[in-house]
């Protein structure tokens, strides 16, 4: 299977895999949650080649998770600002970054934390069902196949 | 930077992509949540090809994401199973999984739901504070700097 068929595939993680399943592409949205909007920029912080940057920004755009704003007209410049879909993207990110933390992180320990700025509590963010409340346990949660008839609204 | 440098760079989003920043090693770890165990299991959910499957399954089974076993001796066959640090990573595909029902569903709708079983409610998890328990808005999120001195205990 070629990854151009695989965003018709009947699997929601598959199609976002085929949006954004790229190592290259996450670390680009990594740093657009970091603030970062230029060009040289992610350049200076991926290190990927420029056309390497070109073609995932490039596509990024195209699924509008980013969106291309000119922020200067003469020469004319360009930044790259997360949409609302781009922002949802946002535990994806974070869920690495989690899991780096807790197994790749060496002896030094996590080289950054995230403060939750309404509590001020430093714990990683983790999973939580929004019915009841509770952190999801793997193990608890099984998979529900939709049943015929119209799509529910979302 | 190629990719076998990126592992000890310092950010562990970089770091846990060097493992996992990979379309099909993802779509192998989400069959693996599934129970799929299997090697011709995970070609017919996958359509990997051979070598590109043998080859993503010796990385995951290297990094213990997963664990190889023998399940029969004459002739020798073996199956693949998610480690402790393999089930880390559950957030990351509840994550992609989420966002492609938000985003790629299309008019049908997702074609599953996830069930919490502790509550029976199918919300999709998302990320919340361990600290005060409230569902997190990526807005509400600082990054705060390692302080020099001893690693953290984790």
């Amino acid at each position: 299977m070629r990854w151009s068929d695989i965003g018709a595939e009947q699997c929601s993680v598959a199609r976002a895999l085929s949006v954004v399943g790229d190592r290259w592409t996450l670390l680009v949205l990594r740093d657009a949650f970091h603030g970062v909007r230029r060009f040289e920029d992610f350049q200076t912080s991926t290190k990927a080649s420029r056309p390497v940057l070109t073609e995932r920004l490039a596509t990024l755009v195209e699924h509008e998770v980013l969106r291309r704003i000119r922020y200067q007209e003469r020469p004319e410049r360009y930044e790259y600002r997360l949409t609302e879909k781009g922002v949802g993207l946002y535990p994806v990110i974070v869920s690495l970054l989690a899991w780096g933390d807790r197994w790749m992180a060496g002896d030094e320990g996590p080289p950054l934390r995230l403060r939750h700025d309404c509590c001020g509590g430093t714990a990683t963010p983790e999973l939580a069902c929004p019915d009841c409340g509770e952190l999801i346990d793997p193990r608890d949660l099984s998979p529900v196949l939709r049943e015929p008839g119209p799509a529910p609204h979302r």
